[in-house]
Parts: structure tokens; C-alpha cells; sequence
């Protein structure tokens, strides 16, 4: 039977550091999450595909959190969560990136589901410059 | 055995008031839900986290439902549906929120599944004056 | 036992035509989809409900995908993936749209779920003049 949790985030901390402490409670080391809820404020990644270097795109903000979507796999032998945000602002606007360290929970409420398999473990990838599942 | 549904949502009527009639009838009192498709309008929320109050935002066009993320669980006793929305309109721009009465369906199709646990129940919570899990 | 893929997508491929291998390769002729990643250019559709035809949008830059949200059916008796994407750029605006021939990927992590039950097949609907779930 794979693992399903079902579960809301604790207010003030930091989302994709949150969701990674519920995968690791629960030891889900291969699956996919998903979340929606407000955050008080975030940090957006924006990767950028000539230099390989991601830029952070800071949002001072309350927004909602309309989708965060990722997935669950090992990086160094770790759980490690690859997480994208989709939000809103008070305008309806949308903006997202990939989530940074620094989307501090409003409120959340996520799904994280084990997917059985062999172990997915990020190595790095020479054309991106990523570390994506080998 | 988890109880999965994949279906066509009715056109011309109430996106949340559909995906809450698929759970009823389905009895799924737990789970999550997804959706993409069209709609013929919207209505959309956002929680300002300072006043403590949703601020709508009515979308009087048409467009696309790029996601539509949320969840299973019961307030009051009753199944209840938590959406979030993406949009986007006809220029390509994305906008979105929560999931207010008044986002009208011109096709969607769904996904609703069960996940097994404990009843999750919606109780208010001062810090941020939802109905949050308790 | 409902068959799940979590897996990486090849760079410089097709999104929709990558996923659509995946599903086939696994026969996989009901279900869902969700991907993560990012693209080197997109093709977005808007459908337009009143001329009932889409209207194609060409993004000719490199786009965060921020979520891929669908489902896999049947269309003329072949596998066929309806696929959503919510993208960001590099100012972390997000844009969206019906995924088109011509989104091609830089980096993607899929999920592909297998739903069973009676097989879904796409019909015409004459009210949306879309190929919708009889």
C-alpha cells in the first residue's frame, strides 16, 4: 500500500522546508506532492536556461497559493522535495517560480503521495546543468 | 480500495457545486481533487491576511481553467470542497484565486480521489480566521 | 494495481508527444497527468467560445512550468493526452494556456496515473464543438 498524507502546515514556517519534514515523518523517499493555501510572503526561482544560474524573484507580499505542485525523490542519499508555485496577488494577477527557500506558510494544506519504484536520485546533468533523476 | 473518479463536469453549471455533487454522490468524505477545462466566467477570492476578509474578484470573460488544486474534507459535518484556480484569458495571461460561488462551467473534466484517515474536519482557527483542519 | 510513472522527460522533445509515449509505453488509456520542469519555447490555445476555435498562442522564450495539469483518454481509439500548463518568465509573470504541438522541453519530471474503469472515449460535443467524454 503506498503511503498518503492528507495534512495541513504549520502557519509561519517555510513551505518546501515544511512539506520535506512531512516526507520525511512519514519516509516517502519517491512520490509527488501537492499543495494550495496563502503564504505571507515567497521567494520565486526563475531558471535560467543560458547562464544555468536560477534568479531569485522575491514577492514581498501576501498572495494565495493557487497550485504547488512537485515531487519526491533523494539527492545526496536525502529526501529531497522539487517544488513549483503558482500564487496570486490582491489584483487576481498570477506570478510563480520554482519555490526557494523563503515562502513562509500562511496556511497549507497538502497532499503528499509515495509512488513505489526503484530509488530516484537527482545526479547532475551536464546539458541543464540540473540535478535531475539519472 | 481508494474510490477514483474521472469525469465530465456539466456545462453551464456551478464549478464548486459540481465537484461537491461528484463527492456526494461518490460518498468521498477525505481526498483531492483536479480539474482543467473552461469556463464561461469566474469568481474569484483573495484572503487579505491583515483585514482577515476575502476580497472577490469577478472575471467577466471567458477563459481557460489551466488547474483547478484542492481538496476533500468536512465542515459542519457536511463534504466540502476547498478549490483554487488558474486561469488564463484570451491574450495568454494568467490569473486565478480561490474558488468563489459564480465560476460557471463551459467544460471540465475532473478528478476526484479518496485518501483513507481519519475524518478531517473544518474548526475555526483564530490566527488566521479560517476553517482550517484541526 | 493501477499502474504510476514518475519520471524525467527527454530535452528537446515534444511535451504532449513525450507524454503521450510515456502513456502508451505503459498503456495507460485512462488516467491522469501532472508535470513539472521547464520549457525552451511554448505553443498555448485559447478557445475561444463563441468562433469555437482556438486561438494559438506562440511563447518564444524560455518558461518556468509551473504546472501541467491533465488527463490521458481515448480519441479514435488512440491513447491521447489533454494537457493544461501554467508557465512563469523571467519576471515571474505566469501565462497559460491548452498545451499545442511545439512546447519543448528543457527539463520535466512527469507523473502519469493509471484510473480504472470503463474506457473514456472523446466524442463531439456539439455545444462546445470540443471532442469531450460521451
Amino acid at each position: 500500500m503506498s503511503k498518503k498524507v492528507l495534512t495541513r502546515l504549520r502557519k509561519g514556517e517555510d513551505l518546501v522546508a515544511e512539506l520535506t519534514r512531512v516526507a520525511r515523518e512519514n519516509n516517502i523517499t519517491r512520490g509527488t506532492v501537492q499543495v494550495i493555501g496563502a503564504l505571507e510572503k515567497a521567494e520565486l526561482g526563475y531558471y535560467n536556461q543560458k547562464t544555468f544560474e536560477y534568479q531569485a524573484h522575491p514577492v514581498d507580499k501576501n498572495v494565495e497559493l493557487l497550485a504547488g505542485m512537485g515531487n519526491i525523490s533523494l539527492k545526496d542519499g536525502e529526501i529531497f522535495v522539487h517544488l513549483h508555485l503558482t500564487l496570486s496577488d490582491e489584483t487576481g494577477a498570477a506570478l510563480g517560480g520554482h519555490a526557494m527557500e523563503g515562502c513562509i506558510i500562511f496556511a497549507a494544506e497538502a497532499f503528499l503521495r509515495e509512488v513505489k519504484g526503484a530509488p530516484l536520485n537527482r545526479v547532475f546533468d551536464d546539458p541543464t546543468k540540473l540535478f535531475l533523476w539519472g
